[in-house]
């Protein structure tokens, strides 16, 4: 069965990522939808770092979260990740956190994107970024 | 002029806070706008880690959050807060970020929260904080 | 060629853990270093977050960092941990980290630890750990 | 009675800081006394981000911390940091961390610095910075 996600990342919860709940920080699951996103650029030859160097920043502008259910210590889980159209200078990816084995929905989020210069005006996008969302 | 937000708290960005694109990561502003409503919390006699060591966890639902501009180092600002009405057993917050001393919009949320036990169950607020979400 | 060490684990940088500097900041270090020792804790069937719960806490009581080099976005590198005696109630382990795939070292670290029971006085390690310090 | 200390900033705990045994994380006292520093050369008009904007990088290159007695959640602390000797191209600050109001030590730390270039080379201090350990 092919997989529904375009791009899929695994991670495990480390200790310093839980909060005195005893559950992963809310601010963490943003942590873990950014280095997705930058894994998925990646492996579009896409690196992230250096657009930075160039001028060239890619920001979020809008995000939705919504938490389904607590991760916990030593929970391993998948940033599943799929883009979507949203206009000529924007763009849109869809994230869900599945936890690990079993799948269980843990997070679901909607990122909206820009490209901005380095003093924060929106720019069109690259040729290598437009061409990640066109497909 | 009154103002039209019921709480406000002042930070400060620190250093640490920004990343490799010189500005303030975006999940920090989840780290300002948790504190920001712990400091409510505490200003309406709510302890947040108290109740979670009762078993009384306030978790966050779902998240809306705007990226209008970015705070870079050193830059002031203040999170201003008001609850808005949701149903029994959800609370909601709307939170701006407001750099001083020009008060530009930087960023504009929408929380939405509720209360669960310690094994993860929706629960009745407890009265205290009802009675901050009805006022 | 028989490892130098008693335990090592693998990390990748992620951006989101570099500052301003372009250069991971120092204290995501400790982070690593600490989740190392927790998977090492793990290999030997000790549970960092059920010991807490129980009330037994491990805690750093001193820490000695090195700063060799710094890492970089997309970096790899390795923690590598050998125990060391120190006394009674405390114990040692001296970890390094190095860059992948050349084994540059970029931190040397040695850090003291003690068991501790839920309000902050020092105890006697649990068997399993004591165990661990003994081999 | 005058101060011991060339410098002091306050600072809170906040709720994220703290991990799942209750306190705060060790990595998050790196933090304070990063930003403690950062405010001491404020304070000397020296400016850290923009700094490194220009290519001189201040780096830590050793930290010693003992950790005494740990913060939790609410808890207001100081940091308070002096100066001393090292070398002509190193500097040396010690930082406690008091808890307030009662001054309680919480943390010790030793933090050895250098000023590197863009790449990494150690260079000379700028000319207001040497002047600040040179007092």
């Amino acid at each position: 069965m092919p997989s529904p996600y375009q791009h899929t990342y695994e991670f495990e919860v480390r200790d310093y990522e839980c909060d005195l709940q005893g559950i992963v920080n809310n601010a963490n699951y943003q942590h873990y939808l950014e280095h997705a996103r930058h894994k998925f650029l990646t492996a579009a030859n896409i690196d992230f770092a250096a657009l930075s160097k160039r001028g060239v920043n890619l920001v979020v502008v809008r995000i939705e979260i919504d938490y389904l259910f607590p991760l916990r210590s030593n929970d391993r889980f998948v940033v599943a990740s799929n883009v979507i159209p949203v206009s000529r200078v924007r763009f849109g990816i869809l994230q869900d956190v599945l936890r690990l084995p079993d799948h269980k929905p843990i997070v679901n989020a909607k990122v909206i994107g820009a490209t901005m210069d380095a003093v924060g005006r929106a720019i069109r996008p690259p040729a290598d970024l437009a061409m990640l969302f066109l497909k």
